[in-house]
């Protein structure tokens, strides 16, 4: 086999434990299939079409639907990006407003910028005794919602596994006659134990996206959208999902997908059971660590995140990463400020758990505590001139860093993961900007739209005219 | 395994042979990969980004773009559909004009109507003899430039497996500084062997669009975006990959690209041998039919498609579709008016292929002759009215039938495959149009756009004001 297939055989056949996604761990065959290349066929008969379902594929639309709880549901083959896509489409149109967390996935940015939209950005929360963005709080959701609001999009569970009470806000979203469409790719998983908060769709949005991939067993770039009531125009709907997916959809992927679907409905009632468990066994045999803290369910109401925070302490989020990897072989999914965060699911193994908290005690054991590195928030209110999609579309100059105060910017800068962008085209780039910027650089962060021209940082700002 | 599963597995375990996509013909696992529960991992370290590439997805495109001559070349998780609208969104914005092959694949409409473009259509040569849309003529399209235009985008090879002049048309378009997009979807096999044309990059094209599972061993959905020279923006190019494909790209899928690139790569050299040798016995071994006519390099130039006319015979293409999977268990492509197509790859069997020349060779003794069934263009030359983009999202009523004539479309119709539209929102319905629809309504062929609406075929116009 080439090079790039050895790398990844290589890597399962390695020490490094995956703490990260997809839910399915490289560790269950039997769900996410084996011999995809006997099954991989294209549109023929008796096999229905994606686009324009009406056989086995409804049927197994129709199952996870069931599952869910939703009206309709489809399968989405070019993962939860598309399902942005698509509901932001169906719901608004050029010169339309609608009412965002400005915490949200990039692929909300790129569709108010395919769409023509203007964006009317709602903060979550900062709790800055943890280092981690909040809720989203109901009432000053309420607040700002007004007639020419088209729908409300909001990420519910957060990459952290934070989520915001989707039953209120659909509430009062529907009081105001605005659908609510919840980006859940992170909370497939929810409503399908006890100790999981109810899934969105249960809770009253109208629109939610699902990642299948991110904390179930299913394969990458798999995911869902369910779709409920009657403030979506479901020919719409399908419209942008034809639009925005392959007319080649992946058998292998549509099996995965219903697959898992199997899996949830009832083949195998382990998983929830693990998932919990595994968490509760990080929490209870970290609970006495004196630096290091594994956040209880009070603060992350979601088994499969846990997040590790070092806050307080001469070690910082990325350097807990680097040291999870490199001395014990174990790859989280993402470092923040200050803290590293672990995706777990029912598919894990208990070595990997214990050896996560071995990992933790060892560490914690080396560590000094140090009360002076509070960080700041990373949602920045920048004052907005223009509109996304006039804004990425301008001429532009490229200006090093240090002379962008002011100007505004011409891209989007976000810190991958996870994302979420730090400007927009069309805001205003601020000296505090611009100076944590040059942190984030200097401490070898993965800071994207930041250009290198000559080993120089430089940033593309709008040209004044 | 569930049903879904199960449908498809015991489709690989029956007698019914593959004369269809994808290439591999479920006949390379070593190729199209096994243990993809495996290897289905997500970026983290050392496994670069697909949409910010610097690692070994590099070097994987590098390879890639090695192999057909490109510049640049980008691997697509979400099909070539991803690469149309990529391409398209890349060269042309609000109110822009891009000339058109009619021929082309729904997603160039797509774009079309997600960026506001007008299209200017150029018509290939219909071949009456043979039912068969020909090539775009390049004086013709020459004479159609003007400097408003800011691409050309046509079709080649098409479905059927005919190509136009693409060097000269590269040509034509450069001379006047307008950029040239190739969707070679159903070409990715191109220059790697004598006996077929040379790819589409080769030929001088600015951007080409391959499928990769079409008619080469790699996974159903993926595909390739082939960039050369300097009239692409390519920034703006990666900005549209970027929104258009997934943020958790299928590293199963990039693997399986690889591993067909691989393969190209000297791997294996027995496939375009094994392709060329099968077209060959199908040709030679139908030489004698009476009725049935397999057409010749003549004609189809390039050896992945066999198309076998039963025109001037008693038969349609549809009957013969269907008599060949009923009683030969041979599942073609897809029917034409008067022909069947089979796709076909070095990686069929001699078993398959013998079948297929058997199963012609009986048909045809059984076959009468004929000679009153020509058949009409399926690209017509609608009036045109209102943009895609303004039209798709008008206000609508429903009609029926047979009182649209004359009113203005307010959707797409196509038939599947291959999914050419009759008629585009903005364009006026012709009675010859509603006549054709009603015979294809009739003979079971698979009309969308056409809606039942109590038993009663009706469309969507546009609401006169």
């Amino acid at each position: 086999m080439p090079e790039f297939y050895n790398k990844l055989e290589n890597l399962y056949n390695s020490n490094m434990y995956p703490l990260h996604m997809p839910g399915h761990k490289r560790n269950a065959e039997d769900i996410v299939l084996k011999d995809i290349s006997k099954i991989d066929i294209t549109e023929i008969d008796d096999f229905d079409n994606l686009h324009d379902a009406n056989g086995i594929i409804a049927a197994a639309q129709e199952r996870a639907n069931k599952l869910y709880g939703a009206d309709e549901t489809f399968f989405l083959v070019n993962g939860s990006t598309s399902g942005v896509l698509s509901a932001i489409s169906a719901v608004a149109g050029e010169n339309d407003t609608i009412l965002v967390g400005r915490n949200c996935h990039k692929s909300l940015y790129h569709a108010a910028y395919l769409r023509k939209l203007n964006l009317k950005y709602i903060y979550p929360e900062y709790l800055r005794e943890y280092d981690l963005y909040g809720k989203i709080d109901p009432d000053t959701l309420g607040n700002m919602l007004n007639p020419s609001i088209k729908a409300v999009f909001i990420t519910s569970p957060t990459y952290d596994g934070i989520s915001s009470d989707i039953a209120k806000i659909a509430d009062i979203a529907h009081k105001n006659g605005i659908p609510l469409i919840v980006d859940a790719a992170h909370g497939a998983h929810f409503g399908f134990s006890k100790e999981l908060p109810e899934n969105a769709i249960k809770q009253g949005a109208d629109l939610v996206i699902h990642s299948v991939h991110k904390t179930l067993p299913s394969m990458t770039q798999t995911a869902l959208l369910h779709v409920q009531g009657k403030l979506i125009d479901r020919d719409r709907l399908r419209r942008f999902l034809r639009i925005y997916q392959t007319s080649s959809p992946s058998y292998v992927f549509m099996a995965s997908i219903d697959s898992c679907m199997d899996y949830l409905d009832g083949t195998n009632k382990g998983f929830f059971d693990n998932l919990i468990k595994y968490k509760e066994e990080i929490i209870q045999a970290t609970a006495n660590t004196r630096h290091i803290k594994v956040f209880g369910n009070d603060i992350i109401n979601d088994a499969a995140k846990v997040v590790i925070s070092v806050k307080n302490t001469t070690m910082t989020g990325q350097q807990l990463y680097d040291i999870l990897r490199e001395d014990y072989d174990l790859q989280l999914e993402m470092a923040g400020a200050s803290y590293g965060l672990a995706i777990i699911s029912g598919l894990d193994t208990q070595e990997g758990i214990r050896r996560l908290i071995r990992a933790i005690i060892e560490i914690d054991e080396q560590l000094s505590e140090k009360t002076d590195n509070s960080y700041d928030e990373m949602l920045y209110h920048n004052e907005v001139i223009m509109p996304i999609y006039k804004a990425w579309d301008s001429d532009y100059d490229i200006l090093k860093l240090d002379q962008a105060t002011g100007a505004c910017s011409a891209d989007f800068i976000n810190l991958y993961p996870p994302g979420i962008p730090l400007v927009v085209p069309g805001e205003i780039i601020t000296q505090k900007l611009i100076d944590d910027l040059k942190r984030f650089i200097k401490q070898g962060m993965n800071v994207q739209g930041v250009l290198d021209i000559n080993g120089c940082s430089s940033v593309k700002v709008i040209v004044k005219k």
